[in-house]
């Protein structure tokens, strides 16, 4: 194996090599990283799309004093929980979050096999195609679209649609599949925590049975650590006497704000140690995460890069939005509470996997 | 280390000693097993406390063929999902459920807090202390009993509840703790399961919250992967500002019958590859599982062994109890359906781990 000679490399480049904090400063003349990376972490950088910053050094500090066995803080394994909102913390949730379009893009099949629906709003809003309109439906006809979109079939048949539904379905901005959309700083969390013994869990507000379809592809998570907002099923039999699971409107569990560390309890039944998330609908679960003993990591994404993503929330003067409201209360009591803020324009080297 | 002689040796010892089917034919003479071992398992028995018979095998051989990948039944690791009915199947359910007798003995001490529910029924009859009128309590008042126990606390405070009763609890027939009277034969196959790649849940009937508390430590199940009766949480702060749940009386899941099915969904979303059971209560369960693709084994406990546990159950002619009915129909469409019947006084070489 040849060496590579060091000479004309940036201390990034060096550090990027597997050359130790050290013997870079050394190379590059003795400047001080203001955040030195771990020991345990010079091998390798797990984070290399993340600038150098608080937030990268409370992750790696996290997992640090977490899994050393001989820290006062450590973890044990089965212990280490994490858990990650989406919309907005993992993917693009803007202009519209990914579930809703999928629910409108459904609509004409469904207004296919009952004909009777066309006329009736705010079926016949949706079928105008007229984007101005739809973009100001109520949440009570939100509602009336998910309820005939996301229920009343087979669970199967569900995962089947759904998956079909990704396979073509394209975000109006970047033309690419959803899937594409993720977050490349968040994946590399995601690995990170996970090759140290964390299991990471997606607590979100979309449909459980949604994200599920995909959660292990987009994000090597599996659908039984996705906790979301929930409807129940109906067990029952077809024509043929086969069981099968039906998909009513019935909702179970409304992962958002309280719902959250309620969906936890129920379904995950330990606190987390490090939590993820962007909006006011994530303030409980980084609270009850907090609120447990030892070290525990609470992150809040900020939207703040109009150029590479979106910049929204008026933690940055910018006007709120419909979706991912970041509001300065929930700012001034992350920055209280010793929440680490998630610059998107400054922490993050690069948004998506597909930028160079 | 000194080789043992095998001479002497039942076939039944050589086997367990490691050595192969062939092996110990040709020195027990050459007899036929009528339920070779999978050759995988030959060399050292996962499953010592089975008898040799078709319980056995079905176990052996639905590990083999789901786990070689040459088999055109082979599941993919991330698939193999096997659940358990907790009780009768994994422990004990007689003389009354573990987790019925700890909500009566909780009693006094909320008698204590409330002392007006002391003349209240069914409060009363409880602290009367009078076996035969508690035995004889509805289910009305058992759920009021269970309401008034099992709900109203921190959860954190209802989980270090239960630990302590654990610790300090005894059936009355064995004298012991409950956690020794969980069926040695089950443990093994919880344990050979794992070992083979598959995720173990339970699905019970009985509280979420209660079992979580014991599943990790009595069954290598981490509470995350408990699938049980759930009630409601509602998330809140108390007089120091400090997020907390406490339990709601709101029936979330009832985890029982359809119940299982559809809470195997909402916790999991995967269709178990292999369900365990033991009354009626676990039907559907056992009806889902079979009718996935491939190889699917439902397994059923009867219980037919008064000597060294219970029996009950119509099944065996012997008179139904309020707990674990295994009913004639259900026999009959387990039978019928190519679910497997593990009878304890057959199957079973002991039952629980103290005995010799």
């Amino acid at each position: 194996m040849k060496k590579p000679s060091s000479k004309g490399l940036s201390r990034r480049q060096l550090l990027q090599m597997g050359l130790t904090t050290a013997a870079a400063g050394v190379l590059t003349g003795g400047f001080e990283l203001a955040f030195p990376v771990p020991a345990q972490e010079q091998g390798q950088d797990p984070l290399p799309s993340w600038n150098d910053g608080a937030a990268k050094h409370s992750i790696l500090n996290f997992v640090r004093v977490t899994t050393d066995s001989s820290s006062s803080k450590f973890v044990p394994p089965e212990q280490r929980i994490a858990t990650f909102d989406q919309d907005g913390t993992l993917w693009v949730e803007h202009p519209m979050y990914t579930q809703v379009v999928y629910c409108l893009e459904r609509v004409p099949t469904v207004v296919k096999a009952k004909p009777e629906l066309a006329n009736v709003e705010p079926f016949k809003t949706v079928m105008s195609g007229n984007r101005e309109a739809i973009g100001k439906l109520s949440m009570d006809d939100l509602m009336k679209i998910l309820a005939a979109t996301l229920t009343g079939m087979d669970v199967d048949d569900f995962e089947a649609e759904v998956k079909q539904w990704l396979g073509t379905a394209r975000h109006p901005r970047w033309k690419r599949p959803y899937n594409e959309l993720t977050y490349q700083p968040m994946i590399e969390v995601l690995t990170y925590l996970r090759s140290n013994g964390y299991k990471t869990y997606i607590v979100t507000g979309g449909g459980q049975d949604f994200v599920r379809v995909y959660s292990e592809t987009v994000y090597g998570i599996p659908p039984e650590q996705v906790v979301g907002t929930a409807g129940g099923t109906s067990f029952g039999y077809d024509k043929n006497g086969r069981p099968i699971l039906t998909k009513e409107p019935k909702l179970l569990l409304n992962d958002n704000n309280a719902g959250k560390p309620e969906g936890i309890h129920l379904m995950i039944g330990r606190r987390p140690y490090a939590a993820f998330g962007n909006s006011i609908g994530d303030r409980q679960m980084e609270e009850y995460t907090r609120a447990g003993d030892g070290e525990r990591l609470a992150m809040m994404v900020l939207h703040d890069d109009a150029n590479r993503e979106y910049a929204y929330g008026p933690a940055q003067g910018l006007p709120d939005t419909k979706v991912g409201a970041f509001t300065q209360a929930l700012y001034d009591e992350a920055k209280s509470k010793g929440w680490i803020i998630i610059t998107m324009k400054n922490d993050w080297k690069r948004v998506f996997a597909f930028e160079q």
